[in-house]
């Protein structure tokens, strides 16, 4: 209002405005529920990376944005300005299809350690960009590294190499893929302003664009273990996810599936990096294999290996029972420096100083499962990295009673290990509720766009 | 969502955010629309003046506050944490009633010039402090400053001596006035969260509490001129001021006033000294006039010296007419180290280097006036005090024609005066809108509260 500089604004104010790197007009639109431009969004992400934006403002505008919402075409051009704002893997020289995907975020959920090799095995080649852990939920990047040797922190050069010779990579997104969405994310974080559905699917969608696949499968998680807790809240963000893909020129697909209670029935590091190879071997108990296998053979169709579905599973199981898929994991654990050995031996990865049972003080069965505070548990038994020392990768939790099964008075609920695991007995005891009503099971899979 | 500090928050998840100088809680608990609490607004204040609140977080909480507004009891909470801040003047040593006003901004408002002399003469003390002007409408220090040898940069023993012997005193509110309010103003600024009913009433009436009157008279301002230009708003702002002041002990009586034109006929700072002295000098013409004689009115009833509005006007008109008004004008400038001499001779405040007259180019009514246009045109007019020059105090513009006037074509519109006032003439003549239907002016005063 009473800024001085030198450039005249349409009132005739003297207007600091008016410059280009003051965002004040943007957030006094966005603040009206006016719409942004393509170019507006492109100003503000260019003035992010040259530094000049006034991080007050960006905040301010974030909430703004959170509070009167962004519509497909804003968050699509947010979108391809983030992911313009820095490097973009380029997987030409890669054999076709080029597939990837990603997970909202979620307990237990070791579905990229499985699905990226099992879909190299069926001809595709699927590179997996992963970001740090967030929140309560374990990072496949911190899963990865429980196998001894195994780094993730490649170079661009050496993700595409790895790629080309496996046709599966998992590795750590370098600093240079979408530096505007990190400084974002950093804003969001400390300004309340994460919980919006069209700023998470740009940060999202952004980093999915930047790592060059045609063709990628979204599971957005929903449930007590996940970051969005009401399905309807879960979709409005996955048709958007599409629908910016869609106009990015990619194939989007989206999974709506339950979090109430881990995916995999190991929730840690080494755990579930040892589920995985279970599931690669062979063993078809786990509601990780049902999961792996729906997303993996929507993915086949959608880069068109396949026709259809059915066809997909059908290819994914002949992969599964001749052993390529496992095999594919060896080669891809080798080409990261990482102990093949683990494959047959899961113990070279460690074991737990001590384990620990959670056992039921009622009878009756298992209704609700709080995802979250188990999620926060785990991350203390395994340290959190907090005090310095590293996270203990073979801390975690052995579940043995799911959803809707019948639980008795003493019964053990999980095993807990770690350094300490009595320490967290009541508060992952406080994280299983038992009712005297029984009650179904939530489907794996909820519901899926397109 | 992934801070990673010592304290575990109720979820269980470790969390900056259970830290007092984290302002993560309040912010998340605004944008979802909840009311913040004494504590909260207490703890915002507390962590901005001792330079611990991330000011990125203030501007979320800031923009927050804007899209989903406060209560009365959340404006009122903020204001006396505001209002605590930091040093409050203590009035008590001074004759009772004591009186204040303030005007929310506004062209040609020389209120305050013509009405704490004018108060001071009818019996109440009145001790007003200003601020640096806003945006496009002329500060009442800058004019007084036209005074030569006049200073308005007291101390706070400075003022009380002044308000004691003379009874009426115009100073520069100090910077260790609300504090607060300082950072919290330039924030608003900078992120475009200015327009909040609820944040402006905070900041006018922090001001007030901390500046120590009994009684306050607000004057509203609504119209092309103000920078509220809906009735509606401006109604709602001076009823949460009121109410605001009525919390803290205060009797508080808001105006809505027209600003669809310059309350005085002239504009500018030596100009608007000049016709408030002809104001005190009992010339009765002026809107000037006839708005003083109603503000002052109701604030000598608000403030006891008399039973009603009636009175009210007696009283002031006989002080008018028996002198003591301009006399109290007269030992304020002097007590404030001005030359006194100024109300025989306005010309000492010196003399604009050129006189340009701006005439009509239609004839007909003039049925609206670009206030906010003029505003920067007059500020522009006396060089805005950007070029390192000082502003050109004898800058300005007289009034020939007012709203409703018939306009014949050639005739002159208003006088501009200045170093370059050429210049200026299209911008000036487009602040006129001439049109072919006569219009009625509208009332000075639209409406009181309570």
């Amino acid at each position: 209002m009473n800024s001085m500089k030198c450039v005249s604004a349409p009132d005739g104010s003297p207007a600091g405005k008016g410059t280009l790197h003051d965002l004040r007009d943007l957030i006094e639109r966005k603040k009206k529920g006016e719409r942004l431009s393509p170019g507006d969004w492109k100003r503000l992400v260019h003035e992010l990376m040259i530094g000049r934006a006034d991080q007050r403002q960006v905040s301010a505008l974030l909430m703004a944005a959170c509070l009167r919402g962004l519509d497909e075409e804003e968050a699509f051009q947010l979108t391809l300005a983030m992911a313009e704002s820095g490097r973009r893997l380029d997987l030409s020289g890669l054999p076709d299809p080029h597939l990837d995907k990603h997970s909202t975020g979620g307990i237990g959920d070791a579905v990229s350690l499985v699905l990226v090799p099992w879909l190299a095995a069926c001809g595709a080649t699927v590179v997996k960009l992963s970001g740090a852990s967030l929140g309560f939920t374990g990072g496949t990047l911190d899963k990865l590294r429980a196998i001894p040797g195994l780094r993730t922190e490649l170079s661009e050069e050496e993700v595409l190499r790895v790629a080309l010779e496996v046709g599966a990579v998992i590795a750590a997104q370098g600093s240079d893929l979408v530096p505007a969405d990190k400084i974002l994310y950093s804003l969001r974080d400390i300004t309340a302003t994460v919980d919006s559905p069209a700023l998470i699917a740009s940060s999202v969608m952004c980093k999915k664009i930047a790592a060059g696949a045609d063709a990628i499968a979204l599971d957005v998680k929903v449930g007590s273990g996940a970051f969005v807790s009401k399905i309807e809240e879960a979709k409005e963000m996955a048709r958007l996810m599409v629908e910016i893909g869609r106009r990015a020129g990619r194939k989007v697909l989206a999974f709506l599936s339950s979090m109430d209670q881990p995916l995999a029935s190991r929730v840690g590091y080494a755990l579930e990096v040892e589920e995985a190879i279970e599931v690669l071997r062979g063993e078809r108990r786990q509601r990780l294999f049902h999961h792996c296998l729906e997303l993996g053979s929507g993915l086949l169709v959608l880069g068109g290996i396949c026709q259809e579905a059915q066809e997909g599973r059908q290819l994914m199981m002949k992969r599964l029972e001749g052993g390529q898929a496992l095999e594919k994991m060896a080669w891809m654990i080798q080409a990261q420096g990482g102990n093949p050995k683990v494959l047959e031996d899961p113990t070279i990865m460690g074991r737990a100083e001590r384990e620990h049972p959670v056992r039921s003080v009622f009878q009756g069965w298992l209704q609700s499962f709080d995802g979250r505070r188990f999620g926060w548990m785990i991350r203390r038994l395994a340290g959190s990295g907090r005090d310095g020392r590293p996270l203990d990768l073979t801390a975690g939790a052995v579940m043995e009673v799911g959803l809707g099964e019948r639980v008795k008075k003493g019964q053990v609920l999980c095993l807990l290990r770690g350094r300490d695991p009595e320490r967290e007995e009541k508060e992952a005891l406080a994280c299983f509720r038992i009712g005297e009503e029984p009650v179904e099971p939530p489907p794996l899979i909820l519901d899926r766009i397109p």
